[in-house]
């Protein structure tokens, strides 16, 4: 799946249908505007709002799509965007000034906006924080007050505004009235929901060893920290080898940590832990080790206390820990930030139990794929398939396999034009029919106990067309490319991503979003700090990422191929320290697709060898779950290239004379 | 010439005596210790400067090798570090305390600095603000107060350093007296030599125009600023189209521009203009196309006048702008702040006539390295030349070629091992004889009244060793990846300057310094912002920038392969806004030293076409300037790579069934 933070940029905006009045986007440039039926009255609660900032002299109310943990993905009660404006995407901004109200969220979204906002809101499509401080300059009088909710903006993300606003002669300062939550009457519950541990076949590392470790850690600190506080939920999660459900297609629980070098303090709802989980985190002593359990709701209040101590010192990670709990974080030396506190960098590293695992997970996830192309193959010729029924198929195929626990995240499931739109998920509106004619991308994940899975195919089940061909292969000399070089330890995955993108440019073809993200064990399907952004963190040995270049073209089609792999240590003649990357998805490209005389031979050779990795380590497993078909599918798929393609292309090469003195040779 | 900031890493540390007591290097691990004749003895500054620290309470005094102007080089009267250190490296940081004496510098700078410095100075090696923090803070008694000389850091450094001690217990704070300047008793006066501006010939722009043009710049800015503070010393330059001889290699002079929507005001040494210049500059008028001259020591004074009044805003560029201005702008909002002032964004990109002339300058330059390389093929086996005479005779062809003016920095001539030190120049106790045993690099490069030039050739003049010649060729394969490399407008250096490394990473070797930096016209020989590095700008069309890989190998050889390159638009098959390098440097490459069986039929092309337009270009030149020598060997050296080569070339490559397919059909 696409990392989110630069999926910015796309402009194919297609599949819609366009709505002058009548159609399935709102139309407010018309007198009285036109709102579809999906759309959300929302005069009532701007104007609840309203009344509750006009007696604190709030000029504008900012209100993020995110929750207190920074979280990517959020939980109902925490979707205070989309109760506001009715827009329900994963990604966006509102501000609410006394006249007016704007959306600004990424082109993935821009239709689906159109569809579920009223005329009360504006759309604006640049969500660099430069575009919505220049709207709130334009609308803030000299003097105004900008105000937010401390709980929904990182620590940087302040940082940003505050910078971009400095020279503006208008004030940006929080309130810790949560007005949103204020005006809203039905906000759903904290889920009821009992938390897990993870079985001991799942783990390498107890939670005491790797409170140990991080302890060590802040001790070699030259900062001296006296404490770590984790707010991003993965983090605590990760510490206690733990699991919730609190948010979709995220194993995670409200919760937040206060590590010191002898106490644990693990804020969550307490009424969630069975028994047996309060003698698994040794929650009746108090000792260095004994996990001290405290009120989710407390945390403020405590860090509040701790702080207030002598000698302290509060370590948190800058780019995801929350405003609120920054600011009462003073003086000023009481504080050591980092962009991302141990546990994150730590976890980045994957221990040898969980890179078998994650590898494990990848290989049933494979048969589950395997069944899902196999299938369509099959049927689509039928023309009775759809994007949703081929989505519940992937779904079902991934169920029926050992630990799954559902979806990673919402199947992008997209044929034709919809595909174009990157981050399309098919909605009952827009579902569109299968057919031979169009290509097809499917874009999906699973959790499983002991691993997350993410992967994206693209098809064709009938003749494509030259451009879709040369498109297709092009992308995959990107996902190659990347996937065969041999880079240091310690480079940045952005210095390399224009690996992805360089056979494209080559033609002048490009892509508008990012080209990979962590993945972890049975953890969020974005998995920060890893990838190939640029506040992703060096590559080292045992890191897992996608890599998913893609090519969109407006209202024909789109593609996207994405594995996800595995850094290695990879020995070079002359040197040491060099890494590679080792693909661990296992699903075989389409070769109607691929334009084997484009590919220079170190690319053949490469996939050819990852085709001879799919058979040795999918073909046992198929074996094992009696699956003959998809046996035979996958080796039917994974045929050797052969030379005589391979001749082709050397001569698909610029230098024709050595080529034409072959074939004439020939 | 190498990019300076990541210059960092090298370890090859070879070409020295190692000293144990009697060497060229300093020995403080004996008793007495060994300090070599080079070394200066600061015992003296070092006892008045900590008696200027105690009255002041400063427990350690930071003391940057740079100008007010945050100049890369600087000139004699600004050289504080070395007068304190002895080290007169071109890079460091010195720190003093009470009772101890540290200077930072990278490796290109160490040897010299054993060399230089006595006893008072430990050596420290990493020169990231994060280590200099950290022997801070290990020195500094907690309370304590750390001070500098707010003129010598930029407002960037200083928050650097600032954010790196906030959680410390350490002051970090400015003083205005320049403490080494009060103790430096026959510090070099300002120089005397009068300005220049330039001939109408080099100048497409006149400085009204230019004027102009930044004021719309302003004029458009979101911030509304009022004024824009000039200090970078190109800065002023290039908007008066003036040049000076204050620093040496480089044309500048010392210079502020107080720029506001109508006025400006230049603060220079009056004196140092001609009754010409200041006609020129329309100095007795005081419209907004009339230059107001203020003396150069008063610009403290009169900025903060400035700033007195209302409604007024002042925009600097942050990476560069002294901290001493950037304290008096107060309160915050009447500063705005990028990382560059669009001065310097408007100077990276070249009109027609800066693209022209720069590029002809190259010519002119090529032929002077022409002349250097086949007198130095003809001359070493009779074994008398060494670094220095190759260094001399350079200059001294250069100085014959039109509007020469002089080297743009101190030549890096070195043979052998010599040259495994990055930035090595020779000198009388180093200088090494030529031999054809050896391999030999020479990076220089020269300043024209038209371009500032910089160019590095590695070659051999008897038979290289399959690893030189190995690692040669993949220098080599990095410069033309990125000089033929296709990308769109818009894109990063640094996310493209792997393609300079990658054949190198195959084979497990890198190198240990930035990938390239910009040139201009008559300017300094890194001109910001242009280039491969993290805080260089995008690139778009018209920018100049040197593309330079090299390998190092630690007591043996050094290899480097630097052109300047152009960026120009490209026609791509599929999509617009692209573009590529065109190189504009055009010396042949030592054709001894590639092995062309690695390189892959696009990288051959590439060199192919390159050595046509060497023929095409240079050819008439040396004509017109009846060198028919240098015409013979530039022909013979730029002979096409034979298509046999090629075709060895393909059956290099890993995919080996075909290539024997071919062989035996050969």
């Amino acid at each position: 799946m696409l990392p989110w933070l630069l999926a910015l940029t796309i402009s194919a905006l297609t599949g819609s249908t366009v709505g002058h009045g009548g159609g399935s986007e709102r139309n407010c440039s018309i007198s009285p505007p036109y709102i579809p039926s999906t759309a959300v009255n929302s005069t009532l609660q701007l104007q609840e709002l309203r009344k509750k900032m006009l007696p604190l002299k709030i000029s504008a109310y900012i209100i993020p799509g995110t929750d207190a943990h920074l979280s990517e993905y959020i939980a109902p009660r925490d979707a205070r965007m989309a109760f506001m404006t009715g827009f329900k995407g994963s990604s966006g901004t509102a501000v609410v000034t006394p006249t007016k109200a704007a959306l600004w969220t990424d082109s993935r979204y821009w239709v689906q906006a159109e569809r579920e906002m009223d005329c009360n809101w504006e759309l604006q499509k640049d969500v660099s924080v430069g575009s919505i401080v220049q709207w709130l300059i334009a609308e803030v009088p000299k003097g105004g007050q900008i105000s937010f909710d401390p709980f929904l903006f990182s620590l940087k993300k302040h940082e940003e505004f505050e910078i971009a606003l400095e020279s503006s002669n208008i004030t940006f300062k929080s309130v810790s009235n949560q007005l949103v939550d204020e005006v809203w009457p039905n906000r759903p519950p904290i889920p009821p929901d009992q938390l897990i541990r993870l079985p001991d076949r799942v783990i390498q590392r107890t939670w005491q060893e790797k409170v140990q470790d991080i302890r060590r850690q802040m001790a070699e600190s030259l900062y001296e920290p006296t404490a770590l506080l984790l707010s991003a939920l993965d983090e605590t999660a990760w510490l206690f080898n733990m699991r919730g459900k609190d948010i979709p297609y995220n194993p995670f629980f409200y919760s937040y940590t206060l590590l010191t070098m002898d106490e644990i303090w693990l804020f969550l709802h307490e009424h969630r832990l069975t028994d047996e989980l309060k003698v698994y985190l040794n929650s009746s002593c108090s000792g260095p080790l004994c996990v001290q359990l405290r009120s989710y709701d407390s945390v403020l209040e405590q860090v509040q206390a701790y702080v207030a101590k002598a000698q302290v010192k509060v370590w948190i990670g800058a780019d995801y820990t929350n405003y609120a709990l920054f600011e009462i974080i003073k003086p000023k030396d009481k504080i050591m930030t980092t962009s991302y506190s141990p546990v994150l960098t730590t976890k980045a590293v994957k221990d040898e139990t969980e890179q078998r695992i994650l590898r494990e997970a990848h290989v049933r996830d494979a048969v589950a794929v395997v069944q899902l192309l196999m299938w369509l193959e099959k049927t689509v010729p039928g023309g009775k398939e759809t994007e949703l029924s081929a989505a519940h198929y992937i779904n079902m195929c991934r169920q029926k396999q050992k630990d799954n626990r559902g979806p990673s995240f919402e199947t992008i499931s997209a044929s034709g034009p919809n595909a174009a739109l990157a981050h399309y998920s098919p909605t009952n509106g827009t579902d569109r029919k299968l057919t031979v004619n169009e290509m097809y991308l499917v874009d999906s994940g699973g959790q499983y106990l002991d691993g997350t899975t993410d992967i994206t195919r693209t098809v064709h089940w009938g003749t494509p067309t030259a451009m879709q061909k040369e498109a297709y292969t092009r992308v995959l000399m990107g996902n190659i490319e990347i996937s065969r070089t041999v880079f240091p330890s310690g480079t940045r995955g952005v210095n390399m991503e224009m690996l992805g993108r360089r056979a494209l440019w080559e033609v002048g073809l490009n892509y508008g979003h990012g080209t990979g993200h962590g993945v972890g064990n049975y953890f969020g399907v974005h998995e920060w700090p890893v990838g190939f952004q640029s506040n992703n963190i060096p590559f080292t040995e045992g890191m897992f990422t996608s890599i998913e270049p893609g090519y969109y073209k407006e209202n024909d089609f789109g593609i996207r191929i994405e594995d996800i792999a595995v850094t290695v240590p990879v020995k070079t003649r002359l040197g040491n320290r060099f890494l590679t990357f080792e693909t661990v998805s296992l699903v075989p490209y389409d070769r109607k697709l691929i334009d084997t005389a484009l590919l220079s031979p170190q690319q053949l050779q490469w996939l050819n060898t990852y085709y001879e990795t799919i058979r040795r380590v999918l073909g046992p497993e198929l074996d094992r779950q009696n699956l003959s078909e998809e046996k035979s599918w996958v080796l039917r798929s994974t045929e050797p290239i052969t030379n005589a393609a391979a001749s082709i292309t050397f001569c698909a090469l610029p230098v024709l004379t050595v080529c034409a003195l072959i074939q004439s040779l020939l």
